[in-house]
């Protein structure tokens, strides 16, 4: 069959909008129809080059919903006509990871999915006879795409695509940090490093729970009126302060925050996130993606005296039992998303996504097919 | 009252024996004859001029048992004539860091007993007329010393001092780790780095809980013989690697360990300790102390891909709750710490347990009053 897709012919160039040849489902694959994708700051991270392992000619894109139209041989899970969330994680219900119970990081497709192709090792997607290769497993930048059974969440048929697409990777990523890997209860202390889409996601998820201060940390004062409508009792910028960030944290929070989320990437401020946590139990959570290169530092002391230092990946979310459930919270209006879609646009406007993100003009930009 | 006493007149000068004036208990304090004590590495370190806020002249020790024989106006959870062990880290079951059932990191007194002197702000030791400071609210480098009710817990009273001792603070750091920081459980693999006395406490405990592999990694061959009477199932020395021990490690425990240990101290360890540790849920304790300055570094990679690092002190052990239960395992034969005290000295010898403990000779050696 044919697809409409922005595909990435090299790096650091727009993506052009071409129609490819899909390959249809084989056994334990499914066809999805994208509905609509948001342009998630990973996209533009590989499509700048930036990320080594990065593969081109792709169909970037990992943050879909949409309906499955067709599925391959043993398919059981789902039927042409659900409406699903592809997941960039799967869930195979059968590798070591996913019967430990005690991480959501699936193994069993990871080794292809790193190679932009199918667990059969072929791609579905072509141009002209040459392949193109898959992003992440999801390459929602397609009208149309393949998918492993085990990487699609099923998710109530009310959920508009426009906006449920988001919990793909950003709402997921930031809710989750704070139910799944945190693990935040009511009356907690939280801080939180960097308001972007992540950011504001981890306030909603703290507010949510019933925690207590929920503290907004950014360099950017604009991002103070939009942490507050997403639940953000202080806001801290950095800049303005005349003294240490980390001791200005620790007064706010009587001593440390119970839990600290970095957002930004930036390992000065991961470092500043562990620190500002309460001695002997406050717990720093890792959510941003640093460059290829950096580390993070601290004195052991700092872990001696009980802080914890982790991290989280989509959330800690195991895709297809929790992203329903993250679907189901956001028509429940226990989470909002809609005011965080600030632009809508159609595929052939993708680019302009990426400008606008770059800018630093939106918190999410979706793409409706 | 007078008491015979081991002091500490300043760094780097051996300890001289000397007879000391003790003021009795004052309110909320306890007098105990101190019967046996441990010499530990911190009482070098401090000995040494290497702790940065060492006071002196001080009684050093924190590693002892004794009996109580006098209490001050207000005391109701002991009594003359019950047996205790001097506690470093209090338990005042009254502050925010007791009550939050989180963290055994008492702050109740803590301000006073960094100063040296008990929480009136005055020391009760003096020599010629001048003030000696204590040191780790407990001194037990003295026959008789003064301690704050909160700062003893009450033991059996079949428990040998010569041993039990060791409880204060070496046996506790390193079984505490495994039960009460790490909570390790049966079938899981861990590694302990360094098999000095606290990483041989490790490794009883993990055996203790019913681990599955339980390795330890040491430069020196000739602790894998005391390692393995401790319940190591697996050696490994670094310097007699062709690769990287971290590749090894993560080889011999098929993707890394469940928990690991750092009982080195050194920071470049602790981040092979971190990096052993399983991809998903793997976590890793630091226990050791690092040189002042030191830092600990990573790739934020490692935690988002769900590696937890975080530490411990007197290994998560509240002391009047926890130290009395090991000293039952311990009667109970679930651990053991006879064959590690091996060197019993006089208290006129003790400069001759420093020297043991620095050419390596001792697991523990402990002073018999």
């Amino acid at each position: 069959m044919k697809t409409r897709a922005a595909v990435a012919f090299e790096a650091k160039q727009p993506l052009e909008i071409v129609e490819l040849d899909l390959e249809g489902p084989k056994d334990g694959e499914v066809l999805v129809e994208i509905m609509a994708t948001g342009i998630c700051h990973t996209d533009a991270y590989t499509l700048d080059g930036l990320d080594s392992e990065g593969l081109f000619p792709s169909v970037l894109g990992h943050e879909g919903a949409g309906v499955v139209r067709e599925v391959g041989k043993g398919v059981t899970s789902v039927k042409p006509g659900d409406h699903v969330i592809p997941l960039y994680t799967p869930e195979c219900r059968q590798c070591k990871s996913c019967l430990s119970g005690k991480t959501n990081l699936c193994t069993a497709i990871r080794a292809t999915q790193g190679k932009g192709v199918m667990p059969d090792g072929t791609s579905r997607f072509s141009y002209k006879g040459q392949p193109i290769y898959h992003y992440m497993g999801c390459s929602t930048f397609s009208n149309f795409t393949v998918l492993p059974e085990i990487a699609v969440a099923k998710i109530r048929e009310d959920a508009p695509f426009n906006t449920s697409c988001y919990v793909g990777c950003g709402v997921t990523t930031g809710v989750g940090a704070v139910t799944n890997t945190a693990k935040v209860q009511a009356g907690d202390n939280i801080i939180v490093f960097g308001l972007g889409g992540i950011g504001l996601n981890v306030l909603q998820a703290a507010r949510m729970v019933g925690a207590n201060k929920i503290i907004g940390v950014d360099i950017n004062n604009d991002k103070e009126e939009w942490g507050r409508k997403f639940g953000m009792t202080d806001f801290v910028n950095p800049r303005e302060l005349d003294g240490d960030v980390v001791e200005e944290l620790v007064r706010l929070t009587d001593g440390g925050a119970d839990f600290t989320f970095d957002c930004t990437g930036n390992t000065v401020v991961m470092r500043q996130a562990l620190e500002a946590c309460h001695r002997g139990w406050g717990v720093s959570v890792v959510i941003g993606v640093a460059e290829a290169g950096k580390e993070i530092s601290t004195r052991p002391f700092q872990l001696v005296t009980g802080r914890v230092w982790k991290g989280t990946a989509f959330g800690g979310a195991k895709g297809r039992t929790d992203v329903p459930k993250i679907v189901d919270w956001y028509m429940n209006g226990k989470i909002e998303i809609d005011s965080m879609i600030t632009h809508q646009l159609k595929l052939d406007d993708i680019n302009k996504a990426f400008d606008l993100m770059h800018e630093g003009k939106s918190i999410r930009s979706v793409v409706v097919y």
